[in-house]
């Protein structure tokens, strides 16, 4: 690859890609990295917010700190694993109120508390403006762990929860620029519980919808090399998705499918779990749906007009394509 | 504390104090994290570094990428520790060339690549400003761990290595910005074959000078509660800083003991084993410098006018008086 080309040329997977080719060892696609220890694995993730790319105006502090704690734990979720530990590397203004710091890690201790995650640590430095590193380590059974190579042709797709929520409030705080609307595009659920569930009843595969679903059913299926076909009708489309698509004037699927920052899972389970999978879940009520099954090559989503190849990539950064 | 208080009117330590009375369990005083599996202990760090506190201009990415490797490693030797795994938070702007990630991932690889640390993935995202967090896992034996709560009374003080190095690069830089002098500023080596070696010798504690000689004496004098006495004309003295005082006009105590950005570690050894300790590190070449001793309350520095008591705290983030 030429080395004048900029990120925002290459985009963002294609940074990842050069650099894990510089590395001369294989990096799992998977949502942590997952090493050894006794009859464990134990799970490493990190991921980073900023102002620019995640932070809109106006939100509180406490919203922010649920949300970076949100988006890790949702990695170690991804894998079906239990999260352990969590440590931040906070780089903030110097004018930044000690008040700010109170609601910020107030926000994540909630959620860390609701998930028994204990605080290890971490880095605090000053910065010309908001970047927020985590870093979460979780540990899963060999046999438990979820991986997105894992999925087989014949694995029925489900997702938890809904989909479409975080982004019709991304498009009705563009509109707007309500405050309301910034709270809810950071209003995550790290599907923990869900994941453990999932592990546990013998699925073989998870992703989690950061990048919005279309993108993370392309991941899904180019790790593990089986095709993937959706069916749009069976979508668990959030309702306020179906109000911002009328309000905003764009596409429903769009909104639920192609843009980023949903921390629902995409699991494949085999199909002879499937029925015994959906009784539990539905006993404990888990929203869980069906959603698709694996099969044949690439993707494609099943409309009333017939079956549509699935191109988008989702949201990527330094990209204009997202 | 006041809410409206700035974390340029607290500094780092006040920000810090802050957030761990908020989590309702103690924090150890170490450089890492030390979790209990098994009989060895996993040693959890985070470090950041940005442009605004550390990068000088001019400096080369592969500079910046060993120093981001070498502090994250540094606070894993401070402990006695092996390092094991490495992984990073970017935050890069769009404008990066390609060729900049790769010459930055190769400094990077160089310092992993020495201590047999693996990256274990990370994430890259588009922010302002560059803003690059390190993340790094290790291990040690339960039974060797170094930390600065058990350095006792009698213990002898060890410096490695030499001090005012990195803090002689600064104020050149400081007067010429000179660019040999800002590689310099960050030309620093994680000393883990000897915290290995220190901790397999019966040291009792360690801490890595990132703040300075005189903050990292209090840190270790306040976890472990005895008081430290330096002996001035003992103190290793890079040549380089000796240089740097005359030309820059700054007083070589302060260049020596007062600045950050150092990592050489700062040791306590019990009486009875500093003979053969010596005897050990001169065989294997390894710069091991008797300091002074933990002895009486508060720390103090033997100059040539008598004792006096060590006030500095050294560099500090957020604060005007580093």
């Amino acid at each position: 690859m030429d080395g004048r080309l900029s990120l925002g040329e290459i985009g963002e997977r294609g940074v990842i890609k050069e650099i894990r080719s510089m590395f001369g060892y294989s990096f799992d696609d998977d949502d942590c990295a997952a090493i050894e220890y006794g009859d464990m694995l134990m799970l490493l993730t990190t991921d980073s917010i900023n102002r620019q790319s995640h932070i809109p105006d106006g939100v509180a502090p406490a919203a922010i700190g649920r949300f970076l704690a949100a988006v890790n734990l949702s990695d170690i979720a991804a894998m079906g694993g239990k999260p352990l530990y969590f440590m931040t590397a906070l780089e903030l203004e110097r004018d930044t109120r000690i008040r700010w710091v109170r609601e910020f890690e107030t926000g994540m201790k909630e959620v860390l508390d609701r998930y028994g995650v204990k605080l290890a640590g971490g880095d605090t430095k000053e910065g010309h403006d908001l970047s927020l590193a985590g870093f979460a380590v979780g540990e899963v059974g060999k046999n438990r762990v979820l991986r997105r190579r894992n999925c087989r042709k014949g694995d029925v797709i489900y997702v938890t929860g809904t989909v479409g929520k975080n982004a019709a409030a991304y498009y009705m705080w563009k509109k707007s620029k309500g405050r309301k609307w910034a709270r809810c595009m950071l209003d995550v659920e790290p599907r923990i519980k869900e994941g453990l569930f999932l592990s546990g009843m013998g699925a073989t595969s998870a992703i989690d919808l950061s990048d919005g679903l279309f993108a993370s059913v392309k991941q899904l299926s180019e790790a593990s090399g089986t095709g993937i076909s959706l069916d749009y009708s069976k979508l668990p489309i959030d309702m306020a998705a179906v109000c911002a698509a009328e309000s905003c004037g764009v596409d429903l699927m769009h909104i639920a499918c192609e843009v980023g920052g949903e921390y629902e899972l995409l699991v494949g389970v085999p199909k002879a779990r499937a029925a015994k999978l959906e009784k539990e879940a539905e006993r404990r009520g888990m929203a869980l749906t069906r959603i698709g099954i694996a099969r044949g090559k690439g993707c494609t989503i099943e409309t009333d007009k017939g079956a549509e190849e699935i191109t988008s990539n989702g949201y990527e950064h330094f990209s204009d394509t997202g």
